[in-house]
């Protein structure tokens, strides 16, 4: 049995639609930040729309300009497609453009774009159907060096840490490759597998693929996905460590989060618990695992008092403790093994 | 959304092919064993096939004895359904009966066993597909009592020690219920999830619809899957874990156990780090949750040192410590908070 990962093809057009909230385009958003040399230009089917900062293109240009895929950049609620967006997108898969999407509704059950998408020899692309075929997990060792970012709840910077670490050991001369476990980091990356939409079996054989084996200095800095004290979520966050055979891991948290989100009855573990506790789940497949520091997302704190908090838990668990988005990652960096 | 629980009718039509051998029909002889109020009779394509001591009953006289679900007793490597089955099952299919199977072929996937299902209003029922639009665990207390059976790896008496505890706490006037997570235990109890199954956001969710709501003095004895400590199928069991909020667990274990089995780098963890660590993770869903008994398998023991062996990890553990399948589990019932 083959088991094939998605690979975009690029460069990317992002596709914002009419939205004009940053929160609901903060996939398109990701990209052009995190990969702005693959973005060639942005479709905004209104002026109000968000603007990336790209060349507005439509779609004939695009393809002029070789485009490689459209990439819906927004994510509405409910998750589903609005039928007036669908002459720009079949037309752009009529011209050859891949369209590629993370919604609730499968680009491929809607007939027309399917259609379009034969008659342009494209692909319908849906980032939340990972490969058909993954293994079990085998728990065999691979080659190569892997950082994981794990955290204290979800929504609170693993993705964003992750990134910012592959950027900051690229510029310090290291050989790194960002993977990514969630839609919006696929878009961003390229490539990946969505490990919450895999069956139960297969997450952890599922995040072995996804860092397959690598040259000995090589590192894999992994996006992590939930948290190991999420009353929802834990199954995912105990698959993706135990498959990840992490290294080092950077431990994520939101300063001023108190409870789960969303589950307001359960307290937030401290920083503390979520590190003692990924290290004796991640000791399975790797005894050498260990914390390397810890990402805070510091907008809640007043300016002043940012530095203050940051030393004091650097002082608390004798690890480097920054905001990446602010002090970016060599502080931790300098801590890998 | 609605979210439909299996549920399979009664009485059975055990069919077992022609196997003659015991490993490969223990589906069939589990549910002989254990429901043998369910079992009419059973269906055998040779004079070889294993006996389960049930009437010999062609489809005619199963229909007209009003069975309501012939299940396909064996599991065969590669696990597809043989042509020469399908004449059989095809005409219990058109006389009305349901056909149950749990192979890699999905019974829905060959087109004349479908066009027999539908002349005779019957379904075709593939245990390994779980339910659709389960929810993500709320984490929310449930009412009634859970006992989960853990164990140090897979496939070491799990369901059977869950099957025995239902069986004698029934016996001892509890009212209670065995709840499956895996496709034989499935067939055995008529309902059920197959855990292993779910797509991994929705581990716990499941778990959490395997044993809902219940009278407060009321048991669930949930089947477990797999152990926390595998390599392969830990994400199962966390979940599993998390989302079942169990008050008691009884941890199993296959005396002579050495390696995780057919992961051979992987020690066998001891029962004493399976209960710490099942008690650590346990707790976020229900701090009250502690280890009840001890149950193993002690096929691998001479008869006349069984005792001893199990006296002595009685008293290092300070549990109660039985084969089920030889002892029964009334120690275990009196440990029951």
């Amino acid at each position: 049995m083959h088991t094939q990962t998605l690979k975009l093809r690029t460069p990317y057009l992002i596709f914002l639609g009419e939205e004009a909230r940053p929160t609901y385009a903060k996939t398109g958003k990701g990209i052009a930040d995190w990969r702005p040399e693959l973005c060639v230009g942005q479709l905004r089917l209104s002026d109000d729309a968000l603007d990336l900062k790209l060349a507005d293109m439509p779609v004939a240009a695009a393809a002029e300009a070789g485009v490689g895929s459209l990439i819906v950049g927004t994510a509405l609620v409910g998750g589903s497609i609005p039928e007036h967006w669908l002459d720009t997108l079949c037309s752009a898969a009529a011209a050859g453009i891949d369209i590629v999407a993370g919604l609730h509704t499968r680009l491929d059950s809607i007939a027309v774009l399917r259609d379009a998408a034969a008659a342009g020899h494209s692909r319908l692309i849906d980032v939340r159907i990972p490969p058909k075929n993954l293994p079990v997990a085998s728990g065999k060792k691979r080659s190569g060096k892997r950082l994981l970012t794990v955290g204290t709840d979800c929504a609170l910077g693993k993705k964003y840490t992750a990134l910012q670490l592959e950027r900051d050991m690229r510029s310090a001369g290291y050989s790194v490759d960002f993977r990514a476990s969630g839609q919006t980091g696929i878009m961003i990356a390229g490539t990946g597998i969505p490990i919450d939409c895999v069956v139960a079996d297969f997450i952890s054989g599922a995040a072995e693929m996804l860092s397959p084996d690598n040259d000995p200095e090589h590192w894999d800095v992994i996006e992590g996905q939930g948290s190991i004290y999420h009353p929802g979520y834990a199954a995912v966050s105990h698959g993706l460590l135990i498959g990840s055979q992490a290294d080092a891991f950077v431990t994520c948290h939101a300063a001023g989060r108190t409870h789960i989100e969303g589950w307001e009855d359960y307290l937030l573990p401290s920083i503390g618990e979520v590190i003692e506790r990924t290290i004796a789940i991640g000791s399975l497949t790797n005894p050498g695992i260990r914390c390397v520091g810890i990402s805070v997302n510091t907008r809640s704190i007043a300016h002043e008092n940012r530095e203050d908090y940051l030393a004091q838990l650097s002082a608390k668990y004798g690890l480097p403790c920054v905001d990446p988005m602010i002090d970016g990652t060599s502080a931790i960096i300098h801590q890998l093994p």
